[in-house]
């Protein structure tokens, strides 16, 4: 017999906190003895960091979208293989900081055929969607602000602004999209309270 | 309006010679003012080193069959966008050392559910197939002598020449599969014999 454990994942624009809020998230249940892992994408589980390596490293830029969208979906059925799949079959919460929705903002918005692409990769050959996914939600303003404390950019805020724009609609729409799963959250909020907020929607799921 | 130029791969067991019989069709058609370009997969065309690497380097073993697949794959794509595909429509001739067949045999063979998602695959991101493939074909004995004289390896003949012997089996029959573009050479001939035959062939295509 197998156990069936429970899968949530963030999801937002860069610079909401998705990082932070994981690892809050994990530091409190697993205080409570609640057995899960935590982890992210690209790049998670045993030999995703080489495939990492292509999609955020030096090469940014050298494949076209589809082979990107190939590269993703390699990177997610290791990370399946190799962590999230054997984790959940042992009953555990594993708490995914990013997974298929961002391929779907990120390679597929505005590009009907491409999001078809991905949907059609993702049914073939990873077929797990998560039980609950937190979509953080703040003003662009906002998210470029931390992203520029974090990485010192000096790109112009009038076209980062514009696109990071469309992304933070993409996400919110993909609750639309996914309404039994999604819940958008405000990443505006201090990170202890939102914290306290995840926590307590996933301890509906797991309880 | 779009020219469109050949598409010959070179494809069989490890030891068969492709990589030669590549470089002499090429030498031969070249000299003739024939406008072609020689590659050979996995790797080929621009970024596709580090996918390379991925697939046959120190990594190897590390990935599910699945895992591979999609990394074939989008080797495949990044090659078809970045070099075949370009040379095709410049009306060249491209003569490619392993194809789709390589990855429908090695992932594929024995597996129809692998095999089923290779096809699937190929046809949603890649959709081209070649105009005409050699399918080198020998005797296992040979390959296996040729491969030790080339790698130095110790793997027991038994274990060995079982597994090639399966693959030489598999080559075989996609010409059955794939009887209009397919065609089955002696790779046992002097390589210059070989290297007249293919040169032949090709010529009938080009011409």
């Amino acid at each position: 017999m197998t156990k069936t454990g429970h899968f949530v994942t963030l999801e937002g624009i860069d610079g909401a906190g998705k990082t932070v809020q994981s690892k809050l998230l994990a530091e409190r249940l697993k205080a409570e003895g609640i057995p899960l892992v935590v982890t992210r994408e690209p790049g998670g589980g045993s030999g995703g960091g080489p495939i990492r390596d292509l999609l955020t490293g030096e090469l940014t830029g050298t494949y076209s979208n589809e082979t990107e969208i190939l590269l993703f979906t390699a990177d997610r059925r290791n990370h399946l293989d190799s962590l999230i799949g054997p984790a959940l079959a042992e009953g555990k919460l594993v708490i995914c900081d990013r997974f298929v929705d961002s391929t779907r903002i990120y390679q597929g918005l505005g590009r009907p055929q491409l999001r078809r692409l991905i949907d059609r990769l993702h049914q073939a050959v990873i077929g797990l969607e998560p039980d609950m996914t937190f979509i953080v939600d703040l003003p662009v303003e906002v998210a470029v602000k931390r992203i520029r404390t974090r990485s010192g950019s000096d790109r112009r805020f009038e076209q980062f602004g514009k696109e990071i724009s469309a992304l933070r609609d993409g996400f919110r729409r993909l609750a639309d999209e996914f309404p039994n799963r999604c819940r958008i959250v405000d990443g505006t909020m201090p990170p202890e309270h939102l914290a306290e907020e995840l926590y307590r929607m996933t301890g509906s799921l797991i309880s």
